[in-house]
């Protein structure tokens, strides 16, 4: 699958007693710390204003945050939340990157091919029956037994629902310290209604990027539809134009994507140095290569836009997790608190009894994860994810596999529920550019070999006396699944249809699928089991030690965060939390990526240049974020949150309340904007309805 | 500068009182342990056998090493070695590439542009004067003071040599413990003898590369001319086509490019998070770059295809250091060595108090360093190392700038001898291909601004108000650099000269000297020369608690190793020390980079397959070491040295003598192949000739 959407934003050293800066925290609504927040600020939401933010909140298919911002279904989110969308919908002959996309009438709306929109209606909790199902389990089968105690749940908690319109999920929570099953309504068809052009949306590129001030329209609008017609959503934010300032209170509800602040120091090296390391390397060569690919031709550049953004703002944002863990200043946070849990379990025997020394289990089964790293990353994780139709031939394959076999049997992420959304994804509508697609292809086999070696017998398997680069060429040449209907048909087909087919890339994922599926089972058997076990003693040792004054890591799961508009001083520079829209034209120095909008420069006379563009607050966020609403106390929508700064990026393992920021686009701007650039009337009437 | 030809190859756990591992070791000449190598294999070589072999012994300055092989100048070395002269002499429509070279008579030998061949004459120590120089100086001048004081001794070493002739060198050993005056005889014309066709120079291309069992002819000849004649070199290694056999011992004597095996643990992880990080994370991308632009055309393919190796074997050759460290149990090698220095020092009262805690204080300069990192790299260190003509113009405007100063204002490197090299490696003759350039020049400007960003005022001052992309292609558009003559009158012209150039790069280059001189100066002024003291002392420590068995970190200089024909066993897998001609012949699976060279497809029925190829030896050797004479005790060549195994990459940090081997190309294979693939009857005689 391609690599997932990330704008890392974050902020101080994690506690694991309590946070320990004011704003720290990514918290579920079941569980928001409403006290502490009126001890530190006078003011915390009722239950009320929780229901209604809880049933605003959107979470997009594409890995973003959005919201309902009216009461027919229309939802912000980021420009580059909808930028996939908008390259799917672009051709040769209209390129809305470069355009911008506005439906001046509901009927020019355009449904993004694959995007889908979810908002969570409910939160049960399902510790107790999932911690049953692996009790006793030896720690080998721990994985799967835990996979189908899952699905089973999730396929009871839903089974009375219109399959259509809500999903069940089981949420893991503070790595085995909890699971909940979250019930979504889903919303299957969402179409695009504004997207300002990438030059706005994305002002400063890929330089400005986690960097502040900065001066981007980085937002968008969706519309859900149900049977050709928007939805009726009666529980959106109410918009406004009033900005924040400085020291008011300001919420961000969203789906932060993964966080790694509860694992313990060495998993942390272990990610600085093997996962994060290998996806810095790929990401770096896909760029190169993708930079000089762009450099053939306008429509080349034109159609590795999409790809080539996720490429870039991953790879920073990845970098920016490694830098903080190569920090020994950084890692000089997270040491003692380790130490002190392990000192107060050591110091407790009825504890030491119960938890014994999970970060020594750990280290142990760390040796092992290292083993098997790089078997398992190019030979399972990474398998084709460099392109789109190799995943999809891998999926078509296991799809039959794993469909042929009882639960028990399957491979985690199979399950009858799993099965079909992979399905919806494998029928989506998005474009595919056979050119890239080779690129990425060859990216992938060619890099399994040179980490694995020529000599590695999975590799000769998988190349057989042929080289990486003739497999891709010939197997993006002769492949029809870039054919929606080519791949109904093999989904329909079942085991026989996928046995039988000789199009190129489903033989070549029948031929690596042995390989793929052994290290992956592996992986489950021997690392991930085992490891979820230890993590869970951990988290119960933390609950023992510290009570339940905490918040779990981030799984791209709806939590709220607070905080305040605030700047931030660094190196004795103070950078001010707000800037504003004459701004925008003072930064444009003409060279991309710094080059002002052509709409903008028309309507610049008409613009207030002193009205807030781009805002910092201190809220704790993080990849998966993005499009999230910024919220006021009254509970209406001031902005958007489409990245952090610079300092964010260390926050997927702690947050630094001094200088981590997130950001967001303002509602004062983007109406600005809307009304005085874009002429977008009907937009900003249905914004300002009551 | 281009990054350093790398050919990585070492091996066993490295420890300090006297080396774990029987034949870890890169030895001086000047402190051979025959009495140690004599206990272990009942041999040792005389001096009289030291001597010849070191006259013997080549160093190459495109960063490998050589040996002569006959008595009027003829060279062995790798064909990885020549292959940057094969392709300076090459063009679209000869490409030696693909056809190979050979030079049926004299006048068919051809110039390598800028190539250069030296040998070591006398070794003669210098410690005390060059610690004189910086006795109580203050740590911020230190390494000003010891520049200065190096650049003295240098030109009085040398100051009855004919200055075309002979060059004077002062060489750090035990960084900091030893300083020692190299003597070299030098030779500036140095012609293409013979090259094989790459397929069979470089079979098994990258994915091969580290890994055995091999199968290349990685060889090439080379002549020393003077005066339009040969040299005569009546010191040489005599020619033999015996190979030995396993167990037999051998010698490996050349010039091992870099170690770090004397740096403190912290400084190593440093290294693996910094430097290492950061040379792969641009390599990767230019990797990428490079790959795309060679699909264009077969003439881009052509022309890119020095840098394009360069740039794989220095990635592949720096990974494999960084995943040495990257492995708890590596560096689990070390830290219990320094642990026991460190508490030697501390249980001595009397050392206690002349060593004080320097590992201290390189922690809080590591610190500091971390701080410089990135503006170093990215201001001075790779300062437009990814393209040939931007360094040029960075040379041009130093040799002004700082010829114009007394040595005691200049930055270090800028001796009147250090200006004489750089003058001439200014004026080689070596094709520039503008396209390349403009990849290598855009990589480097873009990532300066990634990672300083676009906010930092030296990047404002340099980029101005327009892109990477735009100064690239302008710079590398409107060039003359390219143009010898243009360059030869720049550096005729002096500081006014180039002060009045506007020739794009070198205004380029002015625009950008100040803020790179000024982080260079910081750099050595707050990091290097107090580090520099603080090692001296942990390499007083070292001789004062073990002695002087002891050999230093390698330094590009002519050493010594011994060993013995060996396999290894890893993983349960016996891997037997010696190919054969044969196995060529039956790894060729038609797709490259396995493609059997239609030369010696036509030639292998007269080829004898028991022949053998590639054999690897238990020889402790580096980077550098590319193209070294194998010796064996009677002072024969029987090889040359062109790889370490995949194990090796670490020796970098510590030699493990259970799995680090040195892999050759043996004299027997190359006679065969001169004789029955190439006929090159005249060669083939004069390595006969006794």
């Amino acid at each position: 699958m391609p690599l997932k959407l990330l704008k890392a934003a974050t902020a101080a050293a994690f506690v694991i007693s309590s946070p320990a800066f004011a704003d720290e925290g990514m918290w579920t609504f079941d569980a928001f710390p409403a006290a502490q927040m009126k001890a530190t600020y006078g003011f915390a939401p009722d239950q009320a204003w929780l229901n209604r933010v809880q049933q605003s909140a959107v979470r997009l298919s594409v890995g973003c945050s959005a919201s309902f911002v009216s009461n027919t279904g229309l939802i912000l989110t980021n420009w580059h939340c909808v930028s996939l969308c908008v390259g799917d919908l672009s051709s040769a002959d209209k390129d809305y990157n470069k355009s911008g996309f506005l439906a001046t009438t509901l009927v020019d709306e355009k449904a993004c091919p694959g995007m889908q929109a979810e908002v969570l209606v409910s939160i049960t909790d399902a510790t107790a029956e999932v911690k049953a199902a692996t009790a006793g389990v030896e720690a080998s089968k721990v994985a799967q037994a835990r996979a189908v105690a899952i699905a089973q749940l999730e396929e009871e908690a839903c089974k009375d629902d219109n399959k259509e319109l809500f999903r069940c999920e089981v949420i893991d929570l503070y790595r085995g310290g909890q699971y909940k099953v979250y019930k979504y309504r889903t919303y299957k068809d969402v179409r695009l209604v504004f997207a300002p052009e990438k030059e706005v949306g994305f002002f400063g590129g890929d330089p400005d990027n986690f960097n502040f001030p900065r001066y981007n329209l980085d937002s968008g609008f969706l519309r859900a539809y149900e049977n050709g017609k928007p939805v009726k959503t009666p529980t959106y934010l109410p918009w406004t134009q009033e900005t924040p300032k400085d020291g008011d209170v300001v919420f961000v509800a969203g789906n932060p994507g993964s966080t790694e602040r509860l694992r313990t120091v060495n998993q942390l090296k272990f990610e600085r140095d093997f996962p994060l390391q290998s996806d810095l390397l790929i990401l770096s060569e896909w760029r190169g290569r993708l930079i000089e690919y762009r450099n053939k031709s306008v429509e080349a550049k034109r159609s590795a836009e999409s790809v080539f953004y996720i490429v870039e703002n991953s790879f920073k944002a990845l970098y920016g997790q490694q830098r903080a863990l190569a920090d020994p200043s950084f890692l000089a946070i997270k040491e003692p608190e380790e130490a002190d849990l392990k000192a107060k379990v050591r110091a407790d025997a009825k504890l030491r009894a119960e938890i014994g020394d999970p970060w020594a289990d750990i280290d142990r089964l760390l040796a092992k994860q290292q083993d098997l790293f790089w078997q398992y990353q190019y030979l399972e994780s990474y398998s084709g994810a460099t392109s789109s139709l190799y995943p999809m031939a891998v999926n078509l394959v296991r799809l039959a596999n794993e469909g042929a076999k009882p639960l028990a049997e399957r491979l985690p992420g199979y399950s009858d529920a799993d099965m079909v959304q992979i399905q919806e994804q494998l029928l989506a509508d998005a474009p595919v550019y056979k050119e890239i697609e080779q690129i990425g292809l060859e990216l992938w086999l060619s890099k399994a070999r040179e980490y694995l070696t020529a000599d590695h017998p999975a590799i000769k398997r998988l190349l057989g006396s042929e080289s990486p680069e003739g497999i891709a060429a010939r197997g993006i040449a002769g492949t029809k699944l870039d054919d929606k209907a080519v791949r109904e048909a093999l989904i329909k087909g079942g085991k026989a249809a996928i046995d039988a087919s000789t199009d190129p890339l489903i033989v070549l994922a029948r031929r690596a699928e042995a390989d793929a599926r052994a290290i992956n089972v592996k992986m489950n058997q021997e690392v991930n089991g085992p490891i979820s076990q230890a993590a869970e003693r951990i988290a119960a040792a933390r609950f023992a030690v510290y009570g339940s004054n905490v918040y779990p890591d981030a799984t791209f799961t709806l939590r709220l965060s607070y905080g305040v508009v605030d700047g931030w001083t660094y190196g004795g520079v103070k950078i001010p939390s707000t800037t504003n829209i004459g701004g925008y034209f003072e930064r444009a120095s003409g060279e991309f990526p710094f080059v002002a909008a052509p709409s903008w420069l028309a309507a610049k006379s008409s613009l207030d240049p002193s009205i807030p563009f781009n805002i910092s607050t201190t809220n704790d966020v993080i990849g998966g974020n993005s499009g999230s609403p910024l919220i006021d106390r009254q509970g209406r929508v001031v902005g958007a949150v489409f990245d952090g700064n610079i300092h964010s990026l260390g926050g997927n393992f702690a947050y630094d309340g001094r200088y981590n920021r997130t950001v967001s686009v303002t509602t004062a701007a983007i109406t600005e904007a809307l009304s005085k650039v874009y002429k977008a009337d009907r937009l900003v009437a249905e914004l300002k309805a009551k």
